[in-house]
């Protein structure tokens, strides 16, 4: 490796450790860091402890939030009665990309995996279930990923809520919009199949 | 745009001023932050705030440096009399990779350009001038980048320290290593055929 000076070297260092940013990227992060002014340079850094600071989660349904309450559980104008439940934070932002979805979320900050020794006390369930049992909701969309252990939550949840009389229902899997049959694998094919509507 | 909380909705933005980095990315490197320790936060921080305080410009070279001398000319090892030309301080970088040349640097931070009312004095010329003066220099190689500017550049310092009485030479252009004759447009070619070697 070449001879960076040292504050250049540990801020490429500290580049790489982020997530899809290699050796070159983060050289060119860091020389255009050196590039630009120190406002910047300040700003971003400031953000980065700032997230770090000023964030918690919301006391109502775990998602990320600067308050008590998250921006959608402070929104008088979304609905209470449906709730999206999601594996974490971050799951949040594609449903919300389809402005179809104009209730409440619930974050449960991971999903069942019994090999990895999470089970469901790990999970943020205990403030869900209070949700449910004050009755105002009706519908609950379970939201986890497609993988084994997302579908091992969704299967767990729908069968601790059902008996509440709440409607629980699951996320539809299928061949993606634009997508290939070609590049479908045969479990996502299958679905397909299973998940067909008369047109 | 979705709602996020607003220390995040900032980072975001400001993850999203870097280069390469667009909206989705940003949102993946403020959500690592997010699930990363303070401490990995507060390091990165402190980092990019250190490479705009602790970092200036070598006396000598004008390259990057975190004392009076970079890590080039305080380097004993370092071959005197062979100086390399490059327009900008992480164009060092790729010549070091060769681990061919072990002379020393010269970083002219920028390169001539009349239409941006760039000229020679804007340059880092002057130091230059002075190093080889002082008769140490046997050659210089004028690695400024293959471009308009960059061959403008060359030919420029070419003609103003030839007579001075160092041997002024240019890296090689040709066809990339690896290539594809297909691929190579046809001012490459023409150099690649300018540029032959007996065999």
């Amino acid at each position: 490796m070449p001879d960076f000076a040292e504050p250049l070297a540990r801020l490429i260092q500290e580049f790489k450790r982020l997530p899809g940013v290699g050796q070159k990227s983060a050289q060119r992060l860091a020389f255009h860091v050196l590039r630009s002014s120190r406002e910047d340079a300040e700003r971003l850094a400031i953000a980065l402890v700032d997230v770090k600071d000023k964030l918690g989660v919301c006391a109502v349904c775990n998602n990320i939030s600067d308050g008590e309450l998250c921006n959608f559980c402070r929104d008088p104008h979304r609905d209470q009665s449906s709730i999206c439940v999601v594996e974490e934070p971050h799951n949040i932002l594609p449903i919300e990309m389809t402005r179809q979805f104009n209730g409440r979320y619930h974050v449960l900050h991971g999903s069942l995996s019994p090999l990895r020794g999470i089970g469901p006390d790990q999970l943020r369930i205990a403030n869900l279930l209070e949700r449910i049992q004050s009755g105002e909701v009706q519908e609950l969309i379970v939201a986890t990923n497609p993988t084994v252990e997302g579908e091992a939550t969704a299967v767990y949840l729908s069968r601790l809520l059902k008996p509440l009389g709440v409607k629980v229902s699951r996320i539809g899997m299928g061949i993606p919009v634009g997508s290939d049959l070609e590049f479908a694998d045969e479990v996502t094919m299958g679905k397909s199949l299973e998940n067909r509507r008369e047109m």
